[in-house]
């Protein structure tokens, strides 16, 4: 779309209708599509505040940057906020971009609240987008990730999605508007970079419409989205109802809908692998399955589901209901855990079951060796990264006896011998 | 996806669960991508024949792949059916692509009919879909044409698409199969061979498993398309009745529904315009919209649609109902026409008014001229193509005098002056 004042203000006022009553923070790195952002927002005699951070990642060249933002806040009279980022504050070698996105929204999120500013206001724009979507594509992404950057989401607005760097920078020509050359602070972020030098160029080659055409393909795809998320939770509605906390299906209409509807109902969630849904159905009566964030209980016919609270801080225990199977692939697990079952004889432990954190004094007695073993040590000998050894949780029963290291380790005492009947199964 | 015979076989099995029944016609080019086809089929004991066509488009290149899959057939004992393109076949210079295409599938049905095989089985494969799609993408595509080529349409079967060229020359190669390189028929697609050579390899570069992220992201936008053709489908039915060869939509709920959801219920009557669609909805009772195929009036709370046949070889003429705005803009028009409206006078025309096609001896009196002239010199001066040329109708009342040249040229002798009550409104 072509860029003039005009324009902006209609892609602006589709955003947010009112906008004229609205103020903003405007995060400008002093590049050209931000610095014509500002110009924008001066020309529309918006309500606004600039917010730059120096991330000191270019030496002079980042002071210069916050130099050209300085001086057009000093010239029109707009508040400047200014985050320099200090020796203190830690870079991390491998994932700076990471690390500076989250310092930008953190920032600009506390200027926004104590300026009582209402949206953040960011210069995102046409080629940004399509870097986005190629990211996505070789990530397997679905609709959701294909449909666009969000035009309007968690008070943060991006009204120059529709055009392109092209129409930026003719409008910045055209209006003598000074900004500094590749202030990008995503010197890092080698992907999008060569997605920017290596594969847009080519595209574009492919169609002098390419962008626009793109810009469309972008608009269909996000009503195709919506139109799917509406039909979703109308479905939702018909197909299950909440109970205080939780939130019941009946099964056996849930189990009509297609693979697709299921998927889409029951990722919410957290059970978002379309093998483990159909296990849900194929399941026995009253089996029990587990998401990172969910439980979801078969009762004859109904799913039950609930949410359980695995954060570090809160958890405590889960007490697991006694039920002779449970369903634990997503829970804490990585994905290396496939179809592995842990029997339990009944007849050697106290119901009920419950999934706690490790304690100092745990000891178990490894399948395949004689004696027992701290299972601090054990823990240690699985050579886990922290991320992972911080995950791990001990399946006890009522007794606080050990039945296993969930899910790598079970204790041998507790296993049930093939011909057992009285037994639970915990499925991986 | 591994390219293996249990791989295939699965895919296939996919497509058509009872794949052992059937007879197929395999077209192959002699390239590695058919060969392997071919090979597989061989492998599976299935019951095929195949196909080539020489194009004689690279001499004697052409030649030496035609022997190459005469060689197969000879040796497999597989029956082998040839067309060779003669001197008379015409190639057309600027769109040989399209002409191939159409040879091909014509040629191929043929034989699929006087065989009385089930199938039609191509070697399209991963990379392939990833040309499409990014084709698609330098259109302005929905998700239609993002969802992937179809793998199982009109009786074409395509089961190499979740494989990836690489895949497919490694089996190639592990199996000994005899094939040619570059027998593509496709030199003429600048396009896709651009993208073949200066994309793919770029995208390829930005993940390792680019092209099976690819794939999947491909069969997850194809299940939302197929939900919400589903879900439109639903509506439809709710929506609307048939009544003979009517359908007629109740406009007030219609009218609640989403943007998206009346263009998805309406493209399917070729009105496929946002902006036209939400003119239907803004318009007086009884006003009568056409599109390229369709008629729809609206009368009271209906919005009734009916087919109407343009074909040449068909068409004699429409009787216009007698209704105030008749909206004109699909019908048989260009997009070079917008709003603009025709008043005609009442009291000058005896009613009703029909379209049909010219006559030898029709008149004009055009606007802003004294006097009349033959209709097909005015023609001649638009300087039309052939194709637009052909698609221009009369407009005349009842007593078959000529109101105007649709859409180009109004007659100045029935022009409704700005202060008459008693009009018809025709508006592109």
């Amino acid at each position: 779309m072509y860029l003039n004042k005009q324009n902006a203000q209609n892609e602006l006022s589709l955003l947010l209708p009112n906008f004229a009553d609205k103020s903003f923070l405007l995060a400008i790195s002093g590049g050209a599509d931000s610095m014509v952002l500002a110009n924008l927002f001066l020309a529309l005699n918006l309500n606004f505040q600039i917010a730059h951070i120096n991330y000191k990642l270019r030496g002079e060249e980042s002071d210069l940057d916050e130099k050209i933002v300085f001086k057009f806040c000093l010239k029109n009279n707009v508040k400047f906020h200014l985050y320099k980022v200090s020796e203190i504050d830690k870079k991390p070698e491998n994932s700076v971009q990471l690390w500076a996105r989250n310092l930008r929204y953190e920032y600009f999120n506390k200027i926004k609240s104590e300026e009582n500013l209402h949206f953040i206001v960011t210069a995102h724009h046409l080629n940004d987008e399509l870097e986005t979507f190629i990211i996505n594509l070789s990530r397997a992404s679905g609709l959701k990730g294909l449909s666009g950057i969000p035009k309007n989401e968690n008070e943060i607005l991006r009204p120059l999605l529709k055009f392109s760097k092209e129409e930026i920078y003719k409008f910045a020509k055209e209006n003598n508007i000074e900004f500094r050359e590749d202030t990008s602070n995503q010197k890092s972020d080698y992907l999008r970079n060569f997605i920017r030098n290596e594969i847009t160029p080519q595209l574009l080659k492919t169609n002098e419409s390419f962008l626009e055409n793109f810009s469309k393909s972008l608009t269909y795809l996000n009503d195709s989205k919506d139109f799917i998320s509406t039909e979703i939770e109308n479905k939702r509605k018909n197909l299950s109802q909440k109970i205080n906390s939780k939130i019941i299906f009946n099964k056996e209409k849930l189990d009509k809908e297609s693979d697709f509807v299921k998927f889409e109902l029951l990722k919410t969630y957290g059970f978002d692998d379309a093998n483990e849904i159909s296990k849900i159905f194929k399941s026995e009566n009253s089996s029990l399955f587990y998401s990172k964030g969910h439980q979801l209980q078969i009762a004859r016919n109904e799913l039950i589901i609930e949410k359980i609270n695995l954060e570090k801080e809160d958890f405590k225990e889960i007490l697991l209901p006694e039920i002779s199977q449970i369903y634990l692939k997503y829970f804490l697990l990585s994905d290396n855990f496939n179809n592995e079952i842990w029997k339990i004889d009944l007849e050697k432990i106290k119901l009920p079951l419950k999934i706690r954190e490790v304690k100092r004094d745990d000891l178990l007695f490894p399948i395949g060796m004689i004696g027992k073993k701290k299972v601090s040590k054990v823990i240690k000998e699985l050579k886990l990264s922290t991320f992972d050894e911080e995950k791990i949780k001990i399946l006890s029963d009522s007794k606080d006896q050990v039945l296993g290291i969930l899910p790598y380790r079970q204790d041998s005492r507790f296993v049930a011998n093939e011909n057992l009947k009285n037994f639970i199964e915990i499925i991986f």
